[in-house]
């Protein structure tokens, strides 16, 4: 049995890498291959599923010893199921930066792309692989999800020919109104609590010696998070705590407007991102400007402020 | 410019990928892709590039930062050119395991197979790219190298239909006859001196903080290294204080018996790789039965020793 498993804090490329890459390698022999999630989806992925009709991964968050493992959208074992180390990776596809160590040859697919979903699909185009409308419309909204509809820097022009293709198979007739659709979905987040919200896109990063957490929130209506400021300062300052992080920064990126405004978790953390960023800060609301992507914009430039 | 680098102490493959990359990457658009080697090529190499009437890649062992890389035939730092850290690598094409840490995302493809050339002919096969005669020539000998012509237990069922499809373009009569004619241009290794024979094929490893360095010498006569043994030690032993290693080896691997006779520095590593091979020793001759491969068979029984 291969499970396939997209990284913690699962979002909708995770999810859908997971599934397609399932079938991907069941149609090239790995006939048990299975998708699994390590937590629970948010709303925007809930939504994505529901549209296609999908079936949500199994939430598997242990696997037994020597269990054979194909890694989606991440390498790196902290973002990645708790005892990866005892487990056997024979695969890994990702568009971020790598930080790995593996103690046997396997198969990596790796390229600079907006998402996972769009090397997927490359693999799926360029090896005949037939796509189904169900999942031509799931990869489409994860590389939707990832790029912010085009939007983010992580964009690129293969991304927009792939979905163009992906979609003479989806048929989805007004893309821009989907992605809408699933923005809106995202940024519905009902009575969930703040630890959720701070932690739903959150992943943690060793830089210089320095373990700095950096979660974010998409939304179409930044109100949402900067009307619980006060309750996101009290969440962030027990995880910092918790998890021992030297730095903790919160992001509310307005997916519309293109804006990042940024928390921090204290004083010393507003000034540390104040000057790491160069940029101001009013009531700890941080001007992150159109940094809205955390893997091409923000820990790019933490990595250049501490190294 | 985009420089094509093979790893340090090239072998046939390291050189063939180096060559052959770069012409892929022409071939798709990186117009100024130019391979060059970390270090003086081996006598197989030699002969397989005069035989084919390849240009040999010019040696260089720094580049200015920044300067984009694509490396093949390895990823970790220790196995690049000297100020890899600064440089920018966008493509990794590799069949070891990895060790690996980028600040952004990359091209990478890894397969477990038994040659770089066998992943390269891949891409070329499945993409379109057209072969010459002269470049299937040099992937064969690549695969021909690096698998001990399908003796080494990294040999894949791919690597030899690849192989096999290759040599409906380069049309090599006799194959075995002319890995022979390789393996004895290899074994050749005239007036050369002890330490350079040590260093031919050689790769440092830092396994659980342990700087363990292991050098191979595959050849179609063991004679030619053990009747040098005391001169081959004494090297060794200056090898392992200047460059502070806790244990070192030296393989004399006979290609055609497929087997492989070890020389330890000292008597503290006689007892070492002793108790990690589980194996007998007689006069500074461990027997190292038929693990003909560092990577597959070596390297990863240190591992299992050391953790």
């Amino acid at each position: 049995m291969t499970y396939v498993i997209g990284h913690k804090n699962p979002d909708t490329d995770a999810i859908v890498s997971s599934i397609v890459n399932s079938h991907i390698r069941k149609s090239l022999g790995d006939v048990h291959a299975k998708p699994i999630k390590l937590g629970e989806i948010n709303n925007e992925t809930k939504f994505v599923l529901d549209y296609w009709k999908a079936e949500e991964p199994e939430l598997t968050t242990f696997l037994e010893e020597g269990t054979e493992v194909a890694l989606v959208d991440h390498n790196e074992s902290s973002q990645s199921i708790d005892n990866i180390e005892n487990l056997k990776i024979i695969s890994i596809i990702d568009h971020h930066k790598f930080n790995l160590q593996t103690s046997e040859p396997l198969h990596i697919l790796a390229l600079p792309l907006g998402s996972t979903a769009s090397i997927l699909a490359e693999m799926m185009l360029s090896e005949n692989i037939e796509i189904s409308k169900q999942h031509a419309g799931l990869l489409i909204s994860a590389i939707i999800s990832d790029t912010l509809f085009f939007r983010s820097p992580t964009t690129t022009e293969k991304d927009k020919e792939i979905c163009q293709k992906l979609n003479q198979i989806a048929q989805i007739e007004d893309l821009e109104k989907y992605s809408l659709e699933m923005f809106n979905a995202k940024s519905d987040l009902g009575d969930m609590d703040i630890q959720k919200i701070i932690t739903l896109d959150y992943k943690e990063f060793n830089i210089s010696n320095k373990k700095i957490g950096v979660g974010v929130m998409e939304t179409t209506n930044p109100a949402y998070g900067l009307n619980r400021k006060e309750e996101i300062i009290a969440n962030m300052q027990q995880i910092k705590k918790d998890t021992n992080l030297d730095h903790m920064l919160f992001c509310i990126v307005d997916i519309l407007a293109e804006k990042n405004i940024g928390i921090a978790a204290d004083q010393e953390d507003i000034n540390f991102f104040k000057e790491c960023y160069q940029t101001s800060e009013s009531n700890n609301e941080i001007d992150l400007k159109n940094f809205v992507s955390r893997k091409k914009q923000l820990i790019p430039a933490l990595e250049n402020f501490l190294n």
